[in-house]
């Protein structure tokens, strides 16, 4: 019998989360609406002409696994975080969340990794990642018995930009192909998959990834395609399963001869788009380990997504069950 | 001439912000509603207990630091943070704000202070405070030039805690009444008001405090009366100007001869009262300093409260010299 629902794996970062208009990100090089890597140097820099700031526990896998504790999922969590304070803030909040949490945090430098997020008066966010002690995630990090007893294992693409990261990955996708689980990935950011497309669509073809989820902008990104239609039908044809989110046109989740169309939910004020991928992928990987059909767990995708948009902060105050609930999905 | 609108004097906290049910404060014996004083060994044990949270920069006479200096005052800033994590992200937030700040951060131990907030789904919040490196504000952190180079000085009832912030207050009151300045405080909090009502009551009647900001309750507590309108008599008699708050009852402001009833702003949701009171006095200062009538001044505290208890976190994201064009305040 499995233990977890879902094993989440990626950068363990601490969001350093502040406003700013548009001209801030001209002015100081940031690529809108994408995760920028930056060096202590330049975070530094950053930091000095940073207004004034919330903390809040980030990372794109790290949300997602929370968000499927929220929504009553048992989730596991491979992360690195160094021994001080921002690592125990991290520790803390996923745990305190139920995530089950243990990879060993790293002694002395580099420090926790922290993202710089500037959220633009649209709600779109810009994030600035320094990744610190993220760096030392390695196979020696994998823990076997989270990896073979999760129904599925869910990575993000951003685990690339580290060094020996994709060694703890592909680790973890031996113990849970051996245990006949499945695997998942979200592409995360364009810019990533431009880095990355050709390891990506090995992991893909491979089948070391089962189920693929990515935004529009990276599926285009990874078939160098203009065509969300191509896309589409090549993505299908590289993975058992894949969920495209589409911000408020909802999101298409596709197998080899199957399209599911799923509709966003209607918002009230869309505040900061942070989280909105890593929340789709919490729901739908809830439902799917709960044995719902795809609709149901695009639905639940969507659920989560929209309501992690309508606050500050990439991991939802409300507990998804509940809101779930009230909504009728659960 | 003056260098600042208003110099602020409190305990430099970072706010660590979670929700919870009432039950969850009955258990753990907290006060609702009130700032819970603790040591280093229970701020552990309800860490550990608390559920995911967000850090924020906060502090009674911070906050209002911040928000003067949002609403296009010039501020300043006295108090204590440790050289670690926590004293960084402290100082980043205030400076950021534009609010100048100088005060001497402490090397070593104790930690900089934090406050465990928990918020019900009432929207009130409850504190618990461990002082940390607060507990080491004293004299020699009173910079002579910015008390006597500010229009108004306004100090935290809630500095008779730690054990020598009394004497950096009443260095800083000698040294702005000396250059014709005035000297402002809030009561904090009822309990704080238990605590210490005598020589709250004494700062006021000897002139070592001007103007004074209480809450309903607080001020039934330094009067020890169960009636507001008797409270109001006696506080109009021991202090040349007092801004009384009554939540959404809005304010009453009164001098010797004058009672100026003040509404509250509308809201749409309640989300948490945390900075209420900060923000009132952050208006009402910014108001008082730029010259305006007292009504106009209390229309900008309620203004700074209603803003602020409609997110969460202590220091209102919105800038507020625009939020106060926007309904015709400035």
């Amino acid at each position: 019998m499995s233990e977890y629902d879902v094993l989440c794996i990626g950068n363990a970062i601490v969001d350093i989360i502040a406003q700013c208009d548009d001209a801030f990100l001209v002015e100081n090089g940031i690529i809108k609406g994408a995760m920028n890597l930056i060096d202590a140097e330049r975070a530094e820099l950053l930091y000095s002409r940073m207004g004034p700031a919330i903390e809040a526990s980030g990372g794109s896998a790290g949300n997602t696994a929370a968000g499927v504790a929220s929504f009553g999922g048992r989730a596991a969590f491979f992360g690195k975080v160094s021994a001080d304070h921002l690592g125990h803030i991290y520790e803390h909040d996923i745990k305190a969340q139920g995530v089950a949490f243990d990879t060993a945090p790293l002694a002395g430098q580099p420090p926790t990794a922290r993202s710089m997020i500037f959220v633009t008066p649209d709600g779109e966010r810009s994030m600035n990642t320094y990744l610190g002690a993220c760096v030392e995630l390695g196979p020696e990090d994998v823990e076997a018995d989270k990896a073979a007893g999760a129904k599925v294992t869910y990575f993000e693409g951003y685990l690339w930009d580290p060094p020996r990261a994709k060694e703890a990955i592909r680790l973890t996708a031996a113990h849970a192909h051996a245990a006949g689980r499945e695997v998942s990935m979200t592409l995360s950011d364009s810019f990533c998959v431009d880095r990355y497309r050709d390891e990506f669509l090995d992991l893909m073809r491979s089948g070391t990834v089962d189920i693929v989820f990515a935004n529009e902008s990276e599926l285009k990104a990874l078939y160098q395609t203009s065509s969300f239609d191509k896309g589409l039908e090549l993505i299908r044809k590289d993975c058992r399963l894949a969920a495209v989110t589409r911000s408020e046109l909802g999101s298409v989740v596709v197998t080899k001869d199957e399209t599911v169309p799923v509709e966003a939910i209607e918002i009230d004020r869309l505040v900061d788009t942070t989280g909105a991928g890593d929340l789709y992928a919490a729901g739908f990987l809830f439902g799917y380990t709960s044995g719902r059909s795809l609709k149901d767990c695009g639905m639940l995708g969507s659920l989560g997504a929209g309501l992690v948009i309508q606050q500050i902060g990439p991991r939802p105050r409300r507990n998804l069950r509940q809101a779930a609930q009230e909504v009728g999905l659960l």
